[in-house]
Parts: C-alpha cells; structure tokens; sequence
C-alpha cells in the first residue's frame, strides 16, 4: 500500500478526551473514529487488526472442532423471558419495540438464542457434544462509557457456546476451550494469564478469566510466577489450574498459598472468560436430547467469550512505548513499513522498486511515499507500530545499503537491496 | 470435514412457510434458521457460503482502490437529523432510545456516518478520490418480511462510498465501480446484468442497478441479448450502458429501440445497485475541502450497494434443480462430497485414506461418512449442492474406480483413486 493513495488520518495531537494509552494511540493511529458516546467506525488500519486477529481467534475455534455461525444482532424478547433473564438484565441491555411494537434487544449475548437453535435440531445423545461459535458485534448499554474500544458499547466478540450428554463430557469442552485460549492468546504475541473466577450472573461452577498482563490494567492480578515461562508444551488445564492466579477480589494475602518471588502482582486487562453452568438454559427452554437409555437428558452448557475488539487494545496496552504501538508479528496491520527518506528522484526509483519486489513476494508493506520531511515520516511510522521499518536514504545512495530497524527492540542493521529482500521472506 | 461430525441439520419435509425455491432449499439444506421474523441466524453451512462471497466481493472492492471500514451498526440520530433524512426515513427505521434517552437507530444505510467520518479528516483536495466501504450488517423494519434472506429485516451487505472533487472525476469513480460490480459478480458465477435505474429517494442523476436473471426473479427484466454472451474484455460503461436494459417499471414497449430476439424478456433479482448523487450529503453536513484554486469544494458523492446475504439466495434461485442448490464452484461451502456409499470396513478404509489424501492436498471436502443408507447420502449431497461428488461403492472395491458427478451437468465418469486426486488438485 502507498501511503500517499491511503486512508491513513494520523493525528498529532494527544486528543484530550482520552485517559489510556490504547485509547490515545488508536486514535493518534488513525485505526477509530467515534461516532458516539462508547460507538466507534474502525479506520482501514484498525479494521486490517481486527480482521487479522478475527482469523486467529477463528482458526483455534475451528481447530478444537467448533462450528462457526452467525447470530442475529437483534433478538426477540420472548427467548430471554423464557430463560428468566429478561428482567434481571439490567439497564445495559439495549430494549427495542419494532413497527408493530413486538419487544426486541439488541444481544448482548447469545445463550438464548444458540439454546433455541439447538433444541430445534438437536434430539439424541449421538449428535453431542457440539460446540458452535459467533464473531460478531454485540452491544451493552454501559453507563459511562470509557477507555476507547476497552469499555465501549457496540464491540465485536467472539462468543462460543458447548452442549454435552454429562458433567464429565463437559468438562471436556471445557478443557478444550481452556488450551485453545491458551494457543489464541500466544499465538496473538501476548502473555494472558487463566484466573479462577466466579461466574457471576450466569451461574455455575467453574470458570476461568483470561487476563493480559500490563502496566496500565484495570484490576490488580496475582499469580504464580510458573505462568512466566509456560509454552504449549504445559497447555494442560489439570496441572494449570492448580497453579495460583486470581485478579484482586479473589486475592487473600492472608490465606494466599504462594509468597516472595513466586508470587507476581501485576495488573490485568480481562480478555477472555469461560463459564461452565450446566443445565440452566437447558432446563429453563427445554432442550432435551435422548440418552443412550432412552431417558431424557438436559444437556450440559457451557459458554466462551473473547473480546475481540477489545484486544486491540489490550494489544496496545501491553505494547507500546512513548513513540507510539509496537505490533506483534501476528497481528500487524502491515509487516513492513517501507521509507523513502529522502525523496528525491534516486530514492524514489529505489523505493519504488523495492516496493514492487515486496509486493511481488507477497510481503504485506506500507510504503511511505508522501511529500513529507523525513522526521514526519518517522514519527508517523514509530506511532503505527509495524514490526519492521526498512529506510532508503542517504547510505542507500553512497553505500547502496538499506537501514532497517526493529520497531520493538530499535536494533537496527544495515543490509544490501537483496539482503533486505530475503530477509521478509 | 465428516459429516458425522458436523452441524449440518438437513429437513426432509418441506417447511410450510417458505414460498420461493431459495427459502424452501436453504432451510433445508441446514444453512439458516429463523430466529424471529425477517431475522436469522446463518447455520454452518450457510455462514461458509456467506463468508466466500464476502471474501471476492472485498478482494474486487480492494482491487478498485477502495479501503474497508467498519461502521457502528448503531447510530446517533443527529447526523440523520443533520442530512435531513431522519423524518423522511419512515418506519423502516428501527429507532432506538438508550438509557439516557438519546434517539439513537440502527443503520439501514451510511451516508451520514462515512459523511461524518470524512468531514472530520480530510480537508484538501489532495486527498481525494477517496472510497471506503464495509461488508456489514444492516436492519430495515420491514413491514411484511418474507422469502427468508431474500427480503429480511435484518441483513448483511457491502456498502462503498465515493468522495470526489468534481463531477468528472466522480464519474471516474462511478465507473470503476460499475466495472468492479461486473467482475465481481462474474467471479461469483452468476450472470448479473446492469439496468438503468431511477435513483429514487438517494436522489441523484445516475444510477444502476445489477439484476440476476432467475426464473423466480421479483422483477420482469428488459435487456439487449448483447448482455448474454459479454466477457471481461467488454466491461466498459460506456459501451455497455448505451445497451437496452431497464426493468418493468422503466420498460414501455412503444418507445423500446430493441426488439424480436435482440430482446430478452426475463425475471430478474435486484442484487446491486449504485448511485451518484452529487454533493446531496456534502452540502448538508458541511464537508468542504480545499481545491486547488484555494476555494471551498463540496465534494461529489456516490453510494455503491451489494446485497451479501440477499445474493446467496439470488445465487440458489439461478441455480438449482429439483434436487437441491447447484452451487457455483466460487462460492460453495465444500467443493467436493465425498461419498461412502456402502459403510463396510473396505469401503470406509479407502473413503478414509482419500479424505486425507484430499485434506492434505487443501481440497476443501464434506466426508459423508455417517451410517446412512446410500440413498439418504445421495440426496442429502444433492440438495446441499457441492459442485463434485466422489463415490465410493461396488465399483471401487470391483474395479478400483470411484465415480465422479458433476452436480451441475449430472455428468459421471469412473476415475481411480490417483485419477480423482489429481483431478481436484
């Protein structure tokens, strides 16, 4: 992408409404636009994030054996007044009347209207366990909306919902849906962390928060110090989940198993939760399956959430410096931001050309080729974050090296036209 | 994928309350229920065919210089209020109160919000053209929703918008658009042919809407047979649109410069349709750039609408047979069925090996390996409409051959099991 033909509105100023990092950056970047108290438009760069981490999220989702669908925003009332929840949700459930004045909502989460799918389809024990997901936008009325995408109204979210025959096969889906985490958080090139937590509103007995450390969270978190260095190799919920980690309305020095250095106090940002909470839908609407007894059973529910819109930021939080975002690899909107700091007629040509070659070996490129003095172009490209920055300038002409800077370390190395190549390779 | 495995509800029964072929097949071949009236939610193997048609309608939208946004799907009322259109707009308007009591509605289109997003960044004509778009769900209250995603309330659609700082250049625009809409439908493969069209309440004086030609088609249809046999090399506005074609409310027989076979007579569904409408939005909401003489500009504006979720059904409407779908290869959810005609320990080793000799290959496959009578497997492949089906049955364990269908044609040849691996590769 050339930067002079993109959509690419950075902002120089700190803009005054925003009290976080993420929220000042987002904006500065040019990645969101808010259109309304807690209501954002994501910018082509804040969409390309999303869209590269709705695919990660995804692909662990698909990979553990859940089916992808898609749910409607607006739902009936009825389904939540059969549940019990109607009532009880609160002012954040946005309320709807449409033109012939039935009650609707705009979900802030699926539990209904998934358990509704299934008991239409879903007879016999054979056809369990099944795990289907959603990505989608989902809305909650917060009252004081805050903090940019971290605490907005309309967020997109991956929501997952699991239904087995047992308790036993249950906690299997839940396992499952525990490691897969695991994999999408590291996979995203962020360190989050499982705590114990209570399932709150939804009920049940077993459930984890996924938090990602940072300087800047919103709760204070504690946690072994073992959570440091596991790798996939330990992605096992048994042996985890007897490790100590709980965010600060669970933590107890008193009664605290762990101390010293083997306890770490960090702050957290909440990125993920999954709930087990057997049979409440179920019961409540009437799904019933078959068993193999011929019985009827209440199948075994249980739900999984991951704000993707929200991770963004969480992302940001976790990975930024004064000069701006510094992207993980995975999710980078570009990999490369490529520079012509000199703009004259020589460098062009060798920008150009390099571009081209780039774009050819299907490296994902930003190529600044704005009219702009080298220290603008600079800043803008510290302040978007990409992974690597490669400059043509004054040595490109003398020495015919490129300089290429590690965004996240600021190494940087000198290398020949070709070298630069195979290097992204 | 194993079907065994899978969400894939087939019905054998016909539901009562789908009129029209598209509505009947999709509901049973398992790919949408109905949450609610006019609202759905998109089942496994619909959502799959929603996501590829996205992904060709994106790449063409790209491919023309436009960037993808999102766009909340909640909006504040006082941008309709700025463009005038709040009251206007009627009850196909889901309006919304939130817990402040701020009007707030839920977009049935964006003019108002790209207008606001644009008015805040770009402020030279410099930076202009400039063209973004979505892929997005929208909701319009209709009052009697009916043949399910045909004409439902809530909807998914790809909305691009166009900022220029003349009416020539706006042209441009419009034309790139008009050229991108014939690829893109091209590479869906369906025949979708552009009609001079009023631009109705968008106001504006050119407009076009894109028709695919189906039997069940809402609209009678007009057009040169030039438009039957035109390729990628004709896609020139303004070849093309000196040809005839306009739908029943513009067509008047008497006046008509074409007729005897030069004019098809056909039915056709609105999948499409683009507008120019000048500086209607510009104006009212105050986005004015500079020009190049230092003088305000109002910039010229166009909206380019594609139906997403409207064009799975137009596609099953121009294709299928008594049986089920014919999907076209661009957009069917699996390529291949592979068919386990006999279920015995031969049959199910061999289906087995070819399934992953397929999966490895990134075949994308639909195993059919449930314990069902051939005939059940049979129609159940049919209905869904993969545009392949490789069986394995007698023969295979006979002569070492599996059969291989086209869905399309109803064509079968015999192949080994080398033969049909290379065959999809």
């Amino acid at each position: 992408m050339r930067l002079s033909q993109y959509f690419l509105p950075t902002l120089k100023e700190t803009p005054s409404e925003a009290q976080i990092a993420s929220h000042r950056l987002m904006l500065r970047a040019g990645m969101i636009n808010q259109t309304t108290s807690g209501i954002y438009t994501w910018l082509p760069l804040g969409e390309l994030v999303l869209k590269r981490i709705d695919q990660i999220v995804a692909e662990e989702q698909d990979r553990i054996g859940c089916f992808r669908i898609t749910m409607p925003t607006i739902q009936p009332a009825h389904l939540w007044q059969e549940s019990g929840r109607y009532d009880d949700y609160g002012k954040e459930m946005l309320r709807i009347k449409d033109r012939h004045d039935r009650e609707m909502l705009y979900g802030p989460t699926h539990e209904e209207v998934v358990t509704d799918v299934v008991r239409q389809y879903v007879s016999s024990y054979r056809q369990l366990p099944l795990c289907l997901y959603q990505i989608h936008w989902k809305f909650r009325d917060e009252i004081r909306p805050r903090f940019g995408v971290m605490r907005g109204r309309e967020f997109y979210m991956k929501d997952a919902y699991s239904f087995d025959v047992d308790a036993a096969s249950a906690r299997v889906s839940y396992e499952k849906m525990y490691n897969a985490y695991l994999r999408t958080f590291a996979r995203l090139g962020i360190k989050a962390v499982p705590m114990r937590a209570d399932s709150g509103a939804i009920g049940g007995d077993l459930s984890h928060e996924f938090h990602v450390v940072a300087d800047t969270g919103e709760s204070a978190v504690y946690y072994d110090k073992t959570f440091e260095s596991i790798t996939e190799a330990d992605y096992s919920m048994e042996k985890l989940s007897k490790l100590y980690a709980v965010s600060d309305e669970k933590h107890d020095p008193d009664t605290c198993p762990i101390s010293g250095d083997q306890l770490i106090s960090r702050r957290g940002i909440e990125v993920g939760h999954i709930f087990y909470f057997g049979t409440k839908y179920s019961k409540s609407m009437n799904l019933k399956v078959t068993g193999e007894d011929g019985k009827p059973i209440y199948p075994e529910m249980g739900s999984y959430g991951i704000g993707v819109s929200r991770l963004v930021a969480a992302i940001i939080e976790s990975s930024h410096d004064e000069h701006g975002i510094i992207w993980p690899e995975q999710v980078a909107p570009f990999r490369v931001g490529l520079i012509d700091a000199k703009n004259n007629s020589e460098t062009q040509a060798i920008s150009t050309q390099l571009y081209e070659k780039f774009k050819n070996a299907g490296v994902s490129v930003l190529y600044d080729d704005r009219d702009e003095r080298a220290g603008i172009k600079f800043s803008d490209i510290d302040l978007i974050g990409l992974p690597w920055q490669v400059i043509i300038g004054g040595k490109t002409l003398t020495n015919g090296t490129v300089e290429v800077k590690n965004r996240s370390t600021g190494a940087r190395e000198d290398l020949s036209l070709d070298e630069v190549l195979t290097k992204f390779l």
